[in-house]
């Protein structure tokens, strides 16, 4: 039986990219070794580091000026990296606190400096993006988060400001179409949208790198990643094979262009049946609602058991909502299908026939 | 044509963990998900997870009061967390300097206090183990590097030291019996013995944390994941996985006990030729040679490219040395058979009959 993965993340990738990962784990280009056997410096891996780089190169619409990493530690050894590479001593960071992660971001900038939270939606649950607040031109970057995964919101337009711009992407990286040029700094754990857990992507514009003064330790510093081409050390084979794959696969689909309307068409497919259906209600403002992380709440007349038998019946695997934010969360990635969504919207609507 | 893989690591895995990662990719635990697609945070992984450890504290005797760690970024991501986890505001760390790796812990560690570098063997281009020096008691901790990888040396003996003692034990981790209760940090990159890349297991002594005053960063301190048991952001779970397996496969083959007997035995063979041999010398001090990696270096006598040519046509990959050493290293760890060590003497023995 077909199993439709809403989970969160790690979350569900394309099957066509597990059978060719499955093979080089066996066998890889034919060397009777196993991918994950070879030295990472063989010319062989060295090839598919390249090529995972130009993809995220040619996807992305990277200018040449900025480098690309794949790094370890995910987003949350980033929250530190960002600061000991940006932040001067006694410096200020501008932060807008859109979320869990946005706020373990700005715990850690403050180790090294001054945050300064423009805005935050904490005062709602995080149900909302914060608008209309002032980012001080002084400060030494400005800090936001694109999509937060727990709350089902999404940063549909990234305020004006003329100095440094970082972006947490993590959830919604490569599912629609952003300016690079817009932004200084993008980094991503890998495990949404790009491939398996065990790598993080960096987009990193060169010139902003060296101007804070610090000691930065070896791994911490961007620097000596571009300068080693991301193979400062061992770097994650095996999750850098697969991100390679999966992004392969997005350009062979019809790349971010095409993919942000299947996940345009996914997005509408569940908000409609939540506004629509009487027994269920959405979390987040909708302006602000995630094409990624569709949050919704059932109503005093849902028995969530009854409901929670019939999904599982239906093959759907994933959608129990983060401990934060109860209730369901269907998280729908470049490689869900929309043929999942459609299987949750028919059993919320039998749901609701069934208590009709 | 089966290839003998000596390649210095990432390396040879067993063939039933390759057989079973491959699996594991496409279908996990019977769900009708790959491995690498479900939550890091669902039982199935929790108890991936949790083998994990207990497989590392059943074959190394760890005893309880420790914590056993899978984390990310290496051995040259613990450079810096070492001494951010242990060293005082102005404190001194005393340091072994026994190669490329340890010279880059001291580096790592001189960012945040001082260095005491104890003894260096970088006069013989690190070919031999330092021995006969003074510790001074009053350090933070004393760090040493148990194998060198690059130069195919390895500690038979670790120093006594009534302080808190650290130990990179990278390349040769389960390789042979340590007592645990010796040491109060270890560290190792997964992808010698262990595993693939993507990992480092850190085992700690609880007691030795939290008590160097330092305000250390959320991922850097070993607390966060001791209090998070291994789980504080998305962990590697592909490369946990296959060192699960890897660890399985080591203790149905009789555990640490045994596979110290055959890496013994390889290191015998190989080395045995090494000196019986008049083409060949070995570069490591005769009793500080490793099991893990052998040295070596072509007598004036020997035309390389025939002897190249010769190895690689009897299936062999990986024996040339790393740059800073040259000649020839056969990397030898826990899953290399004894089988492909033999191929590798052979060659040599049918080298030295050619140019009879």
């Amino acid at each position: 039986m077909k199993v439709h993965n809403f989970s969160a993340g790690p979350c569900v990738l394309p099957s066509s990219v597990l059978r060719q990962a499955a093979d080089a784990v066996l066998n890889f280009d034919d060397l009777n070794l196993s991918l994950i056997e070879i030295s990472h410096r063989s010319k062989n891996f060295v090839k598919v580091m390249e090529e995972a780089q130009q993809l995220v190169r040619d996807l992305m619409d990277v200018p040449e000026s900025y480098s690309i990493l794949f790094l370890q530690g995910g987003a949350s050894l980033e929250f530190i990296m960002v600061p000991y590479n940006l932040l001067r001593e006694g410096g200020t960071a501008a932060y807008l606190d859109t979320g869990t992660w946005a706020k373990s971001a700005v715990k850690e900038a403050r180790r090294l400096g001054n945050v300064n939270v423009v805005a935050s939606s904490a005062d709602k649950n995080y149900s909302y993006i914060p608008k209309g607040f002032e980012i001080p031109e002084d400060v030494d970057y400005f800090h936001t988060t694109s999509n937060n995964t727990i709350f089902g919101t999404q940063m549909k337009e990234f305020p004006r400001f003329s100095g440094i711009k970082v972006c947490d992407m993590s959830s919604d990286i490569m599912s629609r179409r952003i300016n690079v040029a817009d932004f200084d700094l993008i980094y991503a754990g890998a495990q949404k949208n790009i491939g398996p857990a065990g790598a993080t992507l960096v987009i990193v514009k060169n010139e902003i790198l060296g101007k804070n003064g610090r000691d930065i330790p070896a791994y911490l510093n961007y620097q000596t990643h571009i300068d080693k081409e991301s193979m400062f050390n061992t770097p994650p084979v095996f999750s850098i094979y697969v991100s390679m794959l999966t992004m392969r696969w997005l350009k062979e689909s019809g790349g971010v262009d095409f993919i942000e309307q299947v996940n345009k068409q996914k997005a509408e497919l569940i908000y409609n049946e939540i506004d629509r259906n009487p027994l269920f209600t959405g979390t987040a403002a909708i302006e602000d609602r995630s094409t990624m992380n569709a949050c919704f709440l059932p109503t005093e007349s849902v028995n969530t058991e009854e409901f929670d038998r019939m999904w599982k019946e239906a093959g759907i695997s994933g959608i129990t909502g983060h401990r934060s934010a109860g209730g369901y969360r269907a998280s729908m990635y470049n490689a869900l299908e929309p043929e999942s969504v459609k299987v949750l919207v028919d059993v919320m609507r039998d749901y609701e026939k069934l208590k009709g």
